[in-house]
């Protein structure tokens, strides 16, 4: 009787046959066919469908910084992965291997400098899950947890064995492995940083062979709360014409943040940091963010339409890349935030999927 | 087999089969009836049941302010609807059409004016919504996000344009549309604020042919973070009797948020504010907020114990009718937050629903 | 066909057939051997699995301090018994049976003082499930939040009657009644500290011939955000020593929270403990908590292997006890976090239940 009573107050929760009779892709695919009939059904945009970015990466966020650990296992990161791969996403990107002593590997190096063992080594695990649903992975580096320029000599040291156990590791034995995430966050020129990002750039494409590397900055903008003071977008194309004039021989793509900025700023920004690009040979991608900047509970699953004025905005000022931090917290239907699982029926809606 | 262990995993949060097979609208119903069936047997209440008001209302919190979105579409508020129906809501409010360049539904006055297009009309399918299961629809006003006194005339203009496109648009149209809700929401008397009140009000009701108006203000009391100084109840009544005074013909009802202040102070809150409504002829209900305010996570649905005190003590205090801050997130069984769907059956529990 | 769309999108929260067919408690033991199974199949561990101690106690916050309340019913509490069962908790202890003016029970003492009455009988409850489950039940004391030692005398003479309406309701009723947790949580010496957790051990063992009785204190280390100053392990041990030496022989065993202090001083403060415990025939159990103190959220399920480091770290130190603050929110299938229910599984896989 009591878990009648459940059937009946979960219904937004449920779903079980379907599921529970096929494999997990097949039920994916399924049910993202099916999703998309209803969606189309069921709600009544009064906007063009499809006139933003699509969303075609992601990172994954291990190790998580500020964001609450979801405690998956691989069962729920393959299903993810079928999630993402029925949405359009076609690039991973893990975050940073390792921050301070967390790794998501069992890095030799690292551990023998006292970083912690991590139970299971998921960048495996994401080159696997990568192989199987035919994602491109990307590596991010390991963020000692220091600040430039005094740590700057610690970080790259510990990179440099960190690429080279990562291409050996990984990079040889898995057909996914795509590139690499130059994972430090900068807003702005800092001493030392140019001369990092450059060696780094420079180590991951010499013992890859050449794969792309990316960076993912943000602009030190109104809601950036860590900022020292809020830059204007002059000094900001000032700051970032002299980092890629330094770094673009080895770093192929930016993707800025596009979170700290107000919504009405971001075609400003936009156009700036894509005629920077075009300027040195770069691409221009936009990191969409999928979670809520404007709320006191940081941080949950963003309002769908902000998400929709974001890549809206990109299409305008003609990127055809959007990557997303990211969508197994606030995009996946599985995921521990309800908001979630509705923001990829919403995103479905739009761009007809 | 993975599906398997999910099977069991989230016992708690099932639910499928009764709702497959029927409407939406009927396995609520019968869902409520179960539910209320088992309520009764699970628990052992030690406390005289219903000794609370009902909660008649809920706000809509569209656009929303503090409160992460729940990203949901036309069949999630359809679902809703049906929950709230079920558990004996009636009246449904807008909190406010607008804030700042976040829209509900497609204002040309405001579009032209660089807000931003919503992609779904949600003021329309919110009527069409209160059509179907027969509530009452009340319109929020706009809030241009303006302090008074010095933003009082520019908010003022901008709602002029709005009440009559809101009566154009749907006013005439829907049966549902029932009165309106004056969306500012004060806590003390202050420069303007009664002129802006009483003009809006008149307006209103003016072009309305007489619907009704309220008012939900808040008490500076000593949970409100941002106050300027906690008042007295003797300030707190001075201030009200004046306000009331100004705008009693014109405003129908007061519902004082109940959340400011303290548990023991709110039998106090409570009678001096129907004294001042009673003798300004308004009514007085009590907007029993579903949220709590004494946890560091802002904001997640309230304990129940804490929302029968405060449903108590408006009973004690001679009051009918509450509405409540809100609904969907706070109380809903397919809240994104769970502990709301819990709420909802500590309450049916209660009121024998 | 909306709620096909269902049925697909929330695969991950789903689970019903076979629970709805049983009783609870033997779902939950099919459940568990389900689990089991498909852990050890899905995930790759490349740790040694059970190398730490495992968690046999939980706290139950009510009445919540910090924590909100989940607004769970009677069916909920019994199911989430039977998930502690079959995980291996075998004591759970009332974190307090009030806490200001809210309380678990209806105490005829404290609501003659102007206490709310509560609408459940919550220790009654508990009591009558940990019959049910086999479960060891502890007390916890009425906090009547005073600050010590201007308070101390309030707290003794509110639990002086506390305690005996405790044992005179619950003790010598329920076979499950087996102890008593001494609620107030110090990190130092304080004035009056202990003289109070002197005469309350005393008054406990006392009355019910001997029932044991714990603390569970802080350490004043980095993570604690309200501290005075940051101890060094040396004042610690200095504090304690003078503490355990005033209290050890009415207080059975100490279980120190594990969360204030860095991952890599767990080792020391854990052994220090132990020291003090053990020289004064005191038990030693960890209080390893289940949230996380690092995120920005406060707070939400703590990630796995930050668990894991503290149960290893308690193994390593000679611990054979570990409690956890707790269970319901942070560990349950059916919390209303979902990275509760995942870290369930995690814990399972890494200890092979």
């Amino acid at each position: 009787m009591d878990n009648r009573r459940d059937f009946l107050k979960k219904t937004a929760l449920a779903g079980t046959a379907l599921v529970a009779g096929g494999g997990l892709l097949e039920s994916c695919k399924r049910g993202d066919s099916v999703r998309a009939g209803n969606s189309v059904g069921s709600s009544k945009l009064i906007v063009p469908k499809a006139a933003g970015v699509p969303i075609t990466g992601t990172f994954l966020d291990e190790i998580s910084h500020d964001i609450p650990h979801q405690n998956w296992g691989e069962a729920e990161w393959d299903r993810d992965f079928a999630y993402m791969k029925a949405v359009g996403i076609r690039d991973v990107i893990v975050i940073r291997c390792g921050y301070r002593k967390f790794l998501t590997y069992p890095s030799p190096y690292l551990l023998k400098k006292g970083c912690y063992m991590p139970s299971v080594d998921l960048v495996d695990m994401f080159c696997r899950l990568s192989d199987k649903y035919g994602m491109k992975f990307w590596f991010g580096l390991y963020d000692s947890g220091v600040r430039y320029p005094d740590g700057a000599a610690e970080d790259m040291e510990n990179n440099k064995f960190v690429i080279e156990e990562a291409w050996e590791m990984y990079g040889r034995k898995y057909k996914s492995f795509s590139g690499w995430y130059l994972s430090k966050e900068f807003s702005r020129r800092r001493m030392g940083m140019i001369d990092a990002y450059h060696a780094l750039g420079r180590q991951c494409k010499d013992i890859s062979g050449g794969h792309p590397t990316f960076i993912s900055p943000f602009i030190d903008g109104k809601k950036q709360v860590y900022k020292e003071k809020e830059v204007t977008v002059v000094e900001h194309e000032r700051d970032w014409d002299e980092i890629f004039s330094g770094i673009h021989d080895v770093v192929d793509a930016c993707a800025f943040q596009d979170g700290h900025v107000d919504y009405d700023e971001l075609d400003m920004y936009l156009t700036v940091n894509k005629r920077l690009a075009d300027k040195y040979g770069m691409q221009s991608w936009t990191n969409a963010e999928t979670f809520d900047r404007d709320m006191p509970i940081r941080f949950l699953p963003i309002k769908f339409d902000k998400l929709r004025f974001k890549l809206e905005a990109a299409k305008r000022c003609g990127y055809d890349k959007a990557i997303t931090f990211e969508f197994s917290h606030f995009m996946s239907p599985q995921s521990a935030y309800l908001q979630a699982g509705h923001l990829y029926d919403r995103y479905c809606e739009y761009f007809g999927i």
